[in-house]
């Protein structure tokens, strides 16, 4: 078998720029959630296979990469067909739900986590989306209160407007709904109660096909000419300020229940007010998020000019319980991290310049052992002092030597002859 | 299907209290090696299956976690028996020596890389022994010169210095020998060319079953008894200042290349000067390195009281090439990351304080709104000012929920009813 000098199929080899980006983000997200309370956790990468085929991860089911069974395990999979045990994570929801039902006798409650990691899904490559990539999820767990949205919304906001404020942007869109909202206006528009998913897949795709697509995709879809008038005329005209318990109480009637309305005007109106200068917070009665296990409030983050979400998440209350046979109230806030990377490079990030100095010493073939050890000596004593030091030999094209170094922020390039002075 | 809530075998949940030893000493990695000019990488987690098997790993290979096809990939897989298509990457060595073949053109040269990442192994689970682990490897590629071992050395043991201070250890030990000195000692001594290897393997036993035990197996494997006696005399009574110009002079003859004898001693005398008080470097004779792809320097650092090394390397010059078609000079060190946490924890690491304050609200459910909007905003404040703060609702078992936070390091635990004020 010859060797292969490509990466696997739809995953990324980073360079020393792509990384510096990549590190500074993750810190200055690491730091800021740190700030609200959230303390970092860590599952593994790959999870029983039974955990990750439980019709709990929607499509990305299907794009989970599959680990073989080892030895003797395998040669039983040969014969009865079973040849996986594991896979890789498509998410770090499933894996924190299982976490927290494994060991929640040591964790605080509720447990505020912060999850750093990287998934893996076995998707289409196309531009801008990997079959490994890095997402950065905040959970509260244990908590049923509203407090725990609003931490979530504000503690995620203020991180990316810490983020975002490097390349000069303030603005973007928190998105707001609640599955219970969601569900009750296609019951008062009149679509069955068993087709109610599949109303809101058609439903899900507004930002694309608009509110004339959905109409129509419903009608093909053969549901009743009357309840797809009655529900698309519930999303025109939503103007941003909406009232939303009104909102919900003429259009929902019954179907909705108080609790839900003043929920979400609590989350709404807190959540508001602690908010960053340019940042919004919309009521959404169109925001859907794919995953079938949120139970309540959803929330997704836009900005302009990109057509896709940076962060989304919501409460999902039901899936814990699946793991441990007790149900805990569950709410998560995830950060697309490819897609912010992919934002600040768009707009030109530059590294935030640390001010120590970055001396790099080329010494010459001829030096000898004295001169060597002198110049090391002075890489350390500037390295004491917090700079930046690195010895290397003098190359022969020494012209491109020194450019690179000067490219990759070198202040100082010094070249070592062997009558130099040290 | 049922769910199962223990982690995957051989690997780990990590608690807060874990993640804060772990983050912590990653930093600490990180900015230091930062110091000496190294820049951070990094690589898909999954290799081609060929890359990964194709004898470069050595006993390594055996415990690949390999990858299923996909879709009708998987199906032609059935059909003529090959199934997998990638595997997990079990070190950190194989996947940048891919990289380097396919990013050369972008990169600068020498390239000083950092990585972090972990690496998978289907091996026996043990205590100290997971199938998951971390490992931090620092390489310079396109190096050929002794500079680029003295670098790796200085900065794994400046690095490891700065770890082990923070539990009082500042002692410990870099072992140093050369593939060549190792090959030259035993063919002096008789053994044939073809069963060097095999001796190797046998001699990387010393540290269990000492020179005896070793004598005694190569006798038994079927060695000749002069080769064996000749062999085992030479490792008798090696002084730590052994002159090894001379040694290797004495016991090798013309086995050995006189340039090896001249790089090991420079290497020695820059390296030993650069080392701070406390740290010792031995020429070690018996140090084998396991991995077949070492072609010069091999290194590796002990800790007294462990019998285990905690850090390893090599120069590698002939690996790239398998990439490549193009010999490149490499050389590299790995910190063994998990048993620097396990040393460290055992030793009783205490998280450095920042000296900010923690503050956490705790709110009764019959506060109102505008109550909570003045928490929330109190919290923000905190923040602002550098502190971390948390807002929680108050739980019926406060107490519990007090000592809690208070174990987790809130200095100001906050009560808010209905009438406190904010």
């Amino acid at each position: 078998m010859g060797f292969i000098s490509t990466p696997v199929k739809g995953m990324n080899d980073f360079t020393p720029e792509d990384m510096r980006l990549r590190t500074h983000v993750l810190s200055l997200i690491r730091d800021n959630y740190k700030k609200f309370g959230f303390d970092e956790i860590e599952t593994p990468c790959m999870e029983h296979i039974e955990n990750l085929s439980g019709k709990i991860g929607g499509e990305n089911e299907k794009l989970i990469f599959k680990v073989m069974k080892r030895g003797r395990e395998l040669e039983k999979g040969l014969q009865t067909g079973e040849i996986a045990d594991s896979g890789m994570r498509y998410d770090l929801t499933v894996p924190l739900s299982r976490y927290y039902a494994n060991n929640r006798a040591v964790l605080p409650s509720p447990l505020k986590a912060l999850q750093i990691g990287n998934v893996w899904r076995a998707d289409k490559p196309q531009k801008g989306r990997f079959r490994q990539f890095t997402q950065c999820d905040i959970d509260i767990l244990g908590e049923s209160s509203c407090m725990a949205e609003i931490e979530l919304i504000s503690a995620t906001a203020d991180t990316l407007s810490k983020i975002f404020s490097e390349v000069g942007i303030r603005e973007f869109t928190v998105h707001i709904n609640d599955r219970r909202i969601l569900k009750s206006m296609a019951l008062a528009a009149g679509f069955p109660e068993d087709k109610l998913d599949e109303v809101f897949i058609t439903l899900d795709k507004m930002d694309k096909i608009h509110l004339d697509g959905v109409r129509e995709s419903l009608l093909e879809e053969g549901y009743d000419a009357a309840a797809v008038e009655k529900y698309t005329a519930m999303f025109s005209n939503i103007p941003d300020d909406t009232d939303v318990s009104r909102f919900c109480g003429e259009i929902c009637g019954d179907y909705l229940d108080d609790g839900v309305k003043e929920n979400m005007d609590i989350i709404m109106k807190t959540s508001r007010a602690l908010l960053r200068s340019g940042v919004s917070l919309v009521f959404d009665p169109t925001l859907v998020r794919g995953m079938s296990y949120y139970t309540g409030t959803i929330f997704e983050i836009t900005i302009d000019n990109y057509n896709f979400s940076i962060a989304g998440g919501g409460r999902y209350d039901e899936m814990i319980g699946r793991f441990s046979g007790q149900n805990v109230p569950a709410c998560g806030f995830s950060i697309g991290f490819e897609r912010i990377v992919t934002i600040l490079r768009d707009l030109g990030w530059k590294e935030p310049s640390d001010g120590c100095p970055k001396t790099a010493f080329l010494v010459d073939k001829k030096a000898d052992a004295d001169k060597l050890l002198k110049v090391f000596k002075a890489a350390s004593g500037i390295r004491e002092q917090g700079g930046t030091a690195t010895v290397e030999p003098l190359a022969k094209n020494a012209k491109f030597q020194v450019e690179s170094l000067e490219k990759n922020g070198y202040t100082d390039v010094r070249k070592v002859y062997p009558d130099t002075e040290i």
